[in-house]
């Protein structure tokens, strides 16, 4: 199944907001339609926006022909859509690079962007499994994931979601922690439904208890996917993922990031140099089977100090309570 | 306002799972209705906890006047109603010691459990206010809290939101994140409820966005509560507070932990003594504006491979992509 293709003139995507209540197709015939897609998350993940990028480019393509500075102007607000993942303007712009050729050959090239993302994925599953297999010994690890990194996000088998797969497929996974993914639980929507397509077992956690799910030892290898893999390896990825990279680096885990190489930016020196999308919030309900410590722990040499109604207990400096 | 207290002859709460909807009141009659308020969380929060335990001997007191074995059984259902706080234990068995002086003796040594946490909430509001301003300077600091430590978790003031309301009280208090607390919302819906009524300035954000914020320098403490307090120092508190606890270390900045003596338990060594609570899943709404980075920085040196489709970069041997 391909989330996202060019079919009968317009982009087809699967309507990752409905996702798992229901199933639907949208057919985008506009770049409005395409952008309102995009920026509503009905379609997300940065190998697809990259796709969606290149497509909506075939369709402006086709709509002003005849008008090149509407053209310029269609192709730069597909660019800007959404600021953070840097697939969705490279993919736009290796399109727009061949509107001097005519409609047909911007279609092509979004064709191409869609089957190099394809190809991708399948040798970052084998690469990604082969790596977990070598840091993890001969046990089948239990992994934590985080947002969605499936076909959803890369039009057919996805970025980290795609190595669990290939894992799977080895008879070399013993399970995976979907973190929800709050405030669109992308991971407790769309990755527990994939994970579920492939029968894989899985259980979906609160994002916060991550951190502490690994600190019990339940979580073997951290991995997910990236928007953008700046110049020194700083990684930008959903809300969430850098907690998840403490509580690793604490329990002395992997923490394993999967992407393309369109996903690498060289231009970008360090994380700081990105633009971080702020958005609104959102109303949320929980549709799957879930892992649910209602409390963690937190070891003492994290806590600077202790207020109780008669003392100040200062555990920083080695004082007990 | 007391958030939990005995009027004539019953235990009164405002049922927190109907906040910030409804500011309802239940009246509890019998053992059994004060249990189902604990563990459906009409009631929580470890010092308020300590106080129902307290009030559920005196009602089971009443009940189970002539019937020795069937109050025993009623003071032991009551102190495991929830096994991770101490305080509810503790509350029930000190009303339980006064049974062999009657009913009277049993609710006057409940009521003075509930003056005791009255008083304790005072207390830790001057000595943590105190403590924040020493280590935040002279300037007015951004606080970040997490789940509800407030007079719904305390009968009147709280432990670490008390602090916040001491601070403001003193013109000493720039604004408060508070984390939205997932599963159930306390931070969204109670923490938020309680800040908007005593007008002081804040926002909600995911849970995980609170290490991110931390990273970008919006927050200058964190500021929580607890559920019990290990001898060696070592903080059981709601899922998400070790997060944050990783985040405010990376960060350099302060993790502060406000708490009554009631939740000091010396007779448990470590975090890893207690039982941790695993609870199911719930339904969720955002009732509150929010702070919503939708993606974060995942600094290099956490990161420990990256694999794209042609390559793993260890980022944790020095490569860099």
């Amino acid at each position: 199944m391909r989330t996202i293709d060019w079919v009968n003139g317009a982009v087809e995507i699967i309507d990752q907001t409905a996702l798992p209540g229901e199933e639907r197709i949208l057919r985008l015939h506009t770049v409005g339609e395409l952008i309102a897609a995009i920026q509503s998350l009905a379609v997300r993940g940065a190998p697809a926006l990259g796709v969606a990028g290149a497509f909506g480019v075939a369709l402006a393509s086709r709509v002003h022909l005849d008008d090149p500075a509407a053209l310029d102007l269609a192709v730069q607000r597909i660019e800007t859509a959404r600021p953070t993942a840097v697939n969705l303007a490279r993919g736009a712009r290796r399109a727009a690079a061949l509107i001097p050729h005519g409609p047909e050959a911007v279609l092509a090239e979004a064709r191409a962007v869609r089957d190099e993302e394809i190809a991708a994925s399948a040798a970052m599953a084998r690469l990604g499994a082969d790596l977990v297999a070598e840091l993890c010994g001969e046990e089948r690890p239990r992994l934590l994931t985080h947002c969605n990194t499936g076909g959803l996000a890369a039009v057919t088998v996805g970025t980290a979601l795609g190595v669990v797969g290939e894992l799977h497929r080895r008879g070399r996974l013993a399970g995976v922690i979907a973190s929800e993914t709050r405030p669109l639980l992308q991971g407790a929507r769309l990755t527990s439904w994939e994970l579920t397509r492939w029968g894989v077992e899985h259980r979906v956690a609160v994002d916060s208890a991550g951190p502490f799910l690994m600190a019990r030892g339940e979580v073997d290898a951290v991995i997910l996917g990236a928007d953008r893999i700046c110049a020194n390896g700083d990684v930008i990825n959903k809300i969430g993922t850098y907690s998840h990279a403490l509580g690793a680096h604490r329990a002395g885990i992997p923490f394993l990031v999967v992407a393309p190489e369109s996903t690498v930016d060289r231009d970008t020196p360090s994380g700081t140099d990105v633009e971080i999308e702020d958005r609104g919030s959102a109303e949320v309900t929980a549709w799957s089977e879930a892992v649910n410590p209602a409390f963690d722990i937190t070891p003492y040499d994290l806590v600077t100090a202790i207020v109780t109604d008669r003392r100040v207990i200062r555990v920083d400096r080695g004082e007990k309570p």
